[in-house]
């Protein structure tokens, strides 16, 4: 689905302290700025139910955590933030800005915990039917200075708590991701300064408020 | 798998009220007499992620809940139980006893709310593998005789207050079921008296015990 009688579907991905919910709120001023109606959310989450979901993922626990259990989990989470929020919002018009959403599970569950990627694509379209992202705003990131920055706001989670491996096959399944349909992703480097982010980031929306 | 190198995984199912919790306890009983070693359990639940994962399907919430996100909680929830009880228990040689598996799942999200039943299947495969259960204890009752038998056990929960279409749904679904493939099945009148019920419980029991 294109959206093109809709609202725009944005997505802001990335892994761990690359700078989403920073860039979240500078996004979130621009389309202000513009006077363009939006929502914005988060995954897993966005709806009370789908937010009961994220705690279960994130809560460090006893128990470990089968990989099949947490992606259902994960796209559990997803059908109903779909079907509560995005979908209303995008059918009337508002733009919908999402930190975090499918490419995330491609690049946790499925680069991360090595799932199959054919799986996790035939869960996409279930619970998506048609509907992608028109654009994915992928912040990219050496995972060491991303943990790093992220240490500093708090305790790690069940996620953040894996080792550095996991967190470089991440990065790698999300440049793969984008490498395969670079018109839908554009890949910021998150190195620079937030600056530099920004500006790379307001093109980025230049160019989709200006698409048909 | 046929289970025959290792225990026996045998559940009960049925509508709400019909008997399963009461019947249980018969059953752990006759387990217990002949020194069968066993894990009794159930589902939703039986691990602690999976009965947090119960908590969320039954509790009634203001956000009406999608049915595909209810479906894949239902089997992230399963997912987890196998992987961390039903497996390992039964590789080990013990019988396992669940009140309710995924035969509920056809019966309540694809009879009561009308989910596709390929789905329900693509998803069985993808969490059980050929995991099935040795035998399925259908306990068959009117669903209005069920739920005042049910009422008397504390309030209602998400699914128990559903209208009565639903559980005529279920019920038909369950039956479908078990008409599908008899040999796995046993068709238990539940509105006999409980006596009765238990003396075709216990020929069940014998008959699965005496199977190689
Ligand atoms: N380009 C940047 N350079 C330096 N620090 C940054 C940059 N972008 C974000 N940060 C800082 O990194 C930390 C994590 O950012 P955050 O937006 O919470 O990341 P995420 O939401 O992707 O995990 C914050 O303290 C934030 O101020
Ligand atoms: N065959 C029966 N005849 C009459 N009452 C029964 C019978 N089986 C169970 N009950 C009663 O019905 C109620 C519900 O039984 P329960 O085992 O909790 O059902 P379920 O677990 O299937 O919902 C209980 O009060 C129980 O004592
Ligand atoms: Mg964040
Ligand atoms: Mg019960």
């Amino acid at each position: 689905m294109s959206n093109q009688s809709s609202g725009k579907f944005i997505t802001l991905e990335g892994g761990e302290g690359v700078g989403k919910s920073t860039n979240l709120r500078f996004i979130t001023q621009w389309l202000d700025s513009r006077g363009i109606d939006y929502v914005q959310t988060r995954e897993p989450g966005g709806t009370p139910l789908a937010e009961q979901l994220r705690t279960l993922l994130l809560e460090k626990r006893e128990e470990s955590v089968d990989p099949t259990a947490e992606l259902l989990m994960v796209f559990a989470a997803r059908a109903q933030h779909l079907s509560e929020v995005i979908k209303p919002a995008l059918a009337s018009g508002k733009w919908v800005i999402c930190d975090r959403f499918t490419d995330a599970t491609y690049a946790y569950q499925g680069g991360g915990r090595g799932l199959d990627r054919a799986l996790i694509s035939q869960l996409e379209q279930t619970v998506q039917g048609d509907l992608r992202p028109d654009r994915v705003l992928l912040l990219d990131l050496d995972p060491e200075v991303g943990l790093q920055r992220a240490a500093s706001t708090g305790e790690a989670d069940r996620f953040e708590s894996e080792q550095s491996a996991f967190f470089t096959k991440v990065r790698a399944a999300y440049r793969e991701r984008a490498a395969a349909a670079p018109q839908r992703y554009a890949v910021i480097d998150a190195s620079q300064p937030l600056g530099e982010v920004q500006a790379r980031l307001a093109q980025e929306l230049e160019d989709i408020a200006g698409a048909a």
